[in-house]
């Protein structure tokens, strides 16, 4: 199964829980565990709460460790300027995996599933999901 | 199969490896994957090697690129101080997969799964194992 | 199913993309998931373009993060000075999880799935692979 998404770049931030949990749901499977794969070397999939503000931090945080305004060696490879968006992808990895139970993705109370796209520009991003039964 | 931990949060690190090793055992699984994962928006797993010094070294770094005493824009949503948290868990991910072979994780000699608690209190963690037959 | 790498260490980067997609080819599973991980810890798996200038940046984001170049509690119970490639194992950590789609690994056009060693000397890595049919 799989859907897609538009995204801003620049570290946008899409919540892709109610997607994901409905793919699950339709599955009809009570117990097991969900894979959760973006293909693609500029983004990342992560959990976090879904608050404007603690994502503002994170997007804060990710461009500290690895700025964007800086130039790096892959430039002279491309020119794309967007090295930063793949050192951000590395890190923080285009996968989860969730358990199933009770036919549901089982998460914390204030935990969604996102992806994060590193790239500079906007892109359409495929999620590619995979549940296993138990 | 689930279990849970108190922890004492503040990169409070805990090791389960032993507690999941045992589920492992019990399953009679000669050979598959082991899901490892803690619902919460706090909290991280991974593998580290469990050296009280290092794990001294890995909070120290924590710290370094996610500093706990210093001001969130989360700060202004909940006022519960915890957004290093969060985005400490969003980088280290609460889940991990391990291979299971001859009955047995598979893991380096020194390779200890360790839970994280990144919260600023005290907190019951679950920890929820998922076995997958290969 | 195994294979070994030998490594240079110091944030050495080795491109296993082909090695993973011929035994995922010849496990003729049509539709599953693949676990890629290496026992270890001073080890990680990511996936990454396998541009030589990108693989410096992230080596050099790395290094910027987690210096090898200074001393850590570590270095004083075993004086293996190899504290940093602990901390980035424990940060990017030693698997991966990959859909199969029709027979093949599926990766983004510019995704290559690599193992990095943190360690401060030459190793050879075993990298385990566990193919679950969907």
């Amino acid at each position: 199964m799989r859907f897609s998404v538009k995204t801003k770049g620049f570290n946008d931030i899409i919540d892709i829980t109610s997607r994901v949990s409905e793919i699950v749901r339709k599955s009809k499977t009570e117990d097991g565990i969900c894979l959760i794969f973006c293909p693609g070397s500029t983004v990342g999939l992560t959990t976090i709460e879904n608050d404007p503000n603690l994502l503002e931090d994170f997007k804060e945080f990710l461009e500290k460790i690895a700025p964007s305004n800086r130039s790096y060696h892959h430039d002279e490879t491309w020119g794309d300027k967007n090295a930063s968006g793949h050192i951000k992808s590395s890190l923080i990895k285009p996968f989860l995996t969730i358990p199933i139970e009770d036919g549901k993705l089982l998460l914390g109370t204030w935990q969604n599933v996102v992806l994060v796209d590193f790239d500079n520009r906007p892109r359409d991003r495929t999620i590619v999901i995979k549940i296993i039964k138990e």
